[in-house]
């Protein structure tokens, strides 16, 4: 034992027999959960990893991953070389089961503190956050290679490959395990359950949706506080009608970021304030001078740069809303999809009573299934059930028992080992075809989800001529101006492209499409 | 040719090559689209149903049949011998496929003329109407023969029998048809149609749906103006919304009605005012001093009081509508299941510029498909399509496309079937045990829907004493004072029994311990 502290090392691995591909994410929860539960206080300095190592007998590799892990996901500070200490972004969590966070003092409602409703109006952007994308109200359109109408230049050419970001590859749907899975759930569901549902959501479904985004996601999920919902627009709706009933007058949102949160929020009466984002998530001053007491965030990736938040950011994020007694609603719309390392850990994970997480299939199995949850703090959770109820009174059960089922025998996690096979492949062969066809291109953004950011350097053409020449080729292409409030101002294309629905040699052929036109003169 | 105006009476039988059991209701569809097209003007009078009949070739019985049938939804009056003639109720349809209604001339919107919000606040009923009911949040309760928790008198003992009303008979969904449609739509959908969905609803379910309504229920649905939504709960919440950002305050509730319109109308910021009702609908001179410029009506069979609105109350209501430049929402919570006649038709292929029409699979499949219809005036339509996309981006494709396809392929139309025996199979044993057990009871709403109105003689005991009796005997029977403002004045128990959803044995068994119950002494 190290003799560092008072914690006891050793309980820090209870699963010490696991099998040794197991060890490593034991190691990690279990060291999550003693932060959250403060039994090891902020400021605590951690063993070395060698000494953890030896005490826990397992490998040095494997106690440094967990301690990276942890440092990345804000549990855990790290000074280059001096040491590892718990860090104090983390709050105590509540007791399993009991529906109620701890007491958070008065809170003041109804003030009306916020900034005007709608000062700042979003542009009118199509980038699909958290599985929303703007519809022309057309019905579905296009085959899953190529859609058309949605590009800011659609019209101009029949639209052969649109890279727009946001929908999943759709032929990856698991249609035969579904449909065993639908008639295993109407073999077996007792008529009752056919009658008018929960409105928070299928208890089964809320106990293995609880399980799975605990073990994948890192975050607190009780299913007392979970609900079932349509998707994460339907949670941003919900979570607005709410905030708007406390007083509340706009949202903060990422900039750049989705302009579809501001026309969810707006249906509930609420503003929007772009926030300004730098490489390490929102910047805190403008954040606090902005007035706002909520904001929508996408830490694990972001949406759309791709950045992942630093930990330092998330602890920020997590003070100013204690301080304006306030809340986040963390858009998880893509955090399985990590291909070079362990996806980050949820930011709900650090504070469930401040944290609203949403999350949804619409990525990994399909948008049409409208299917989502959320994880709810105590002192909300009554107020979101009721406006569930009203709005709709709870999800259809048919799709929520398959669900259920396809997430406690495995299909689930089995699925998106599949995507992230196939969408990590059509990543790499974007890379290729950019590197081999617009040379120079910068991308960033690559380690996880379902699209980058390529800076295309300026000798292939001004912006507008770049997107032009584009469409006029067939290839839909949307510039990062669509999701905020930036302007171009080097010269340079910077894009958002969305990959993952396109097969690999529609990406090849696209790029390809693209510095063709982009050559001609 | 009976030479009655100038009518092309032969033309009102297209298809008079139809097997004769098709003939009436050709007739009764030719005749309601003549009236509503303006090919039969008001005040036009019919042939007599001998000459008629002679003409077209069909028997008497089947006009007089017909001219009945339309005379009760509005379409015709009659005076007793004297003759029939076109009434003015009905209005000019929009052309089918335009999506827009004829100009209503300048519509003055947000005037915010209505009165106080919540001026008058509904009880807290526990009426199911439109497939809403009241939950306590607990998660799916009791089987389905006895349900316990939703009652005033729960928990005095163990509800064994509970005739709460709205609850189909859930052991009569078709699991093997449902499971079947379900493969086969798994196989036949296209990998576009399991992406972001139409927030108006599948293509082919509103085409389905559309001819199904026009069929069975004499609407005018084009499937332009169909809107799928999860059923008529989110109907309400819907169109409150946009009724809301339109500048309304409250929205008239029939009186006796169900208390939970008014919460869904209060979650979207609106009041909700009773509007007082007799034998044959509203009564038009409170509504008219009402204030209101919107209200929710069940004309077909209203609940609770199972009346079918006459010819001359529709006809007020929407002269009442238009004066005010209003808007029906008409709730056909249970329109499908007629007893000792034909369904009266709806009240919205009057006007469907002016009736908002709401229905659902909650009566006839089940509440948990969450799956129902909209048809919208064209003059409200892209406001409550962006409304719904906002909500919840549309619904879930899987089931919308089940419908479909078990609508298309009958199998809706021999589920309702199934239902229809079974309901008024259990209304005839409820009537039985009624005079059996608890003579001198006047039932009256038998001829329709899944409830009737029980007046239990004083000499039973008083009110509260009868209630509490058949509660500690673990019968839950809910007093008509629920739904409304009346209160009992004559002594006799006036009850809503609903009996749907209980086997014939569970009704005379339930019946026969209230009377055990009260007999005591």
């Amino acid at each position: 034992m190290s003799g560092h502290g008072q914690a006891a090392w050793e309980l820090l691995l209870p699963a010490a027999g696991a099998p040794a591909r197991r060890r490593g994410r034991a190691l990690q929860e279990a060291l999550r959960e003693a932060v959250r539960s403060g039994r090891l206080t902020a400021g605590t300095r951690l063993p070395s990893t060698r000494a953890l190592a030896a005490d826990l007998g397992v490998s040095r590799g494997l106690v440094t991953e967990a301690y990276e892990q942890l440092t990345a996901e804000g549990y855990l500070r790290s000074d280059r070389g001096a040491g590892t200490w718990v860090g104090d972004a983390a709050r105590a969590t509540h007791a399993r089961g009991d529906g109620r966070g701890p007491v958070h003092g008065a809170r003041a409602r109804g003030d009306g503190r916020g900034p005007a409703a709608g000062a700042r109006a979003p542009g009118d952007g199509h980038g699909p956050v958290a599985g929303v994308r703007a519809r022309d109200g057309s019905g579905p359109g296009g085959g899953a290679r190529a859609r058309g109408g949605a590009g800011p230049d659609a019209g101009r050419a029949e639209i052969r490959v649109d890279f727009h970001p946001g929908t999943p590859d759709l032929s990856l749907f698991p249609r035969a395990a579904w449909s065993t899975a639908q008639r295993a759930v109407l073999a077996r569901l007792t008529h009752p359950a056919l009658g008018y549902p929960d409105p928070r959501g299928l208890p089964e479904l809320r106990e293995a949706l609880a399980g799975m985004l605990t073990r994948r996601r890192g975050v607190v999920a009780d299913p007392e506080r979970l609900v079932v919902c349509s998707g994460v627009a339907q949670a941003s709706t919900l979570l607005g009608f709410v905030l708007r009933a406390r007083g509340l007058d706009a949202v903060g949102i990422e900039d750049p970021g989705s302009p579809e949160h501001g026309r969810l929020f707006a249906s509930t009466g609420l503003g929007t304030v772009w926030l300004p984002l730098d490489e390490e998530g929102l910047l805190p001053e403008p954040l606090a001078a902005s007035g706002v007491r909520a904001a929508v965030v996408t830490p694990s990736h972001q949406f759309p740069s791709g950045i992942s938040w630093s930990a330092e950011r998330r602890a920020a994020l997590l003070d100013w809303a204690r301080a304006v007694d306030g809340y986040v609603l963390e858009d998880d719309y893509d955090g399985d999809f990590r291909y070079d390392r362990a996806p980050v850990g949820a930011l709900q994970g650090l504070d469930p009573e401040r944290v609203v997480y949403a999350g949804s299939v619409s990525k990994s199995l399909a948008p049409g299934l409208r299917l989502g949850w959320m994880l709810v703090p105590g002192d909300l959770l009554g107020e979101v059930v009721e406006r569930k109820r009203t709005m709709d009174l709870g999800n259809p059960v048919l799709d929520q028992a398959v669900l259920a089922e396809f997430v406690t025998r495995g299909g689930y996690d089995r699925q998106l080992r599949r995507c992230q096979r196939a969408y990590r492949e059509r990543r790499d062969v974007l890379l290729a075809a950019l590197a081999e066809h617009l040379p120079g291109t910068r991308v960033s953004g690559i380690a996880a989800g379902l699209h980058v950011i390529a800076r295309v350097p300026g000798r292939y053409g001004p912006p507008e001529r770049f997107l032009a020449r584009a469409a006029e080729a067939g290839v839909a292409l949307r510039p990062l101006e669509e999701y905020g409030t930036a302007r171009p101002g080097d010269g340079d294309v910077r894009l958002v492209i969305g990959y993952a629905h396109l097969s690999p040699s529609a990406v090849t052929a696209g790029i390809r499409l693209v510095a063709e036109a982009v050559g001609r003169d």
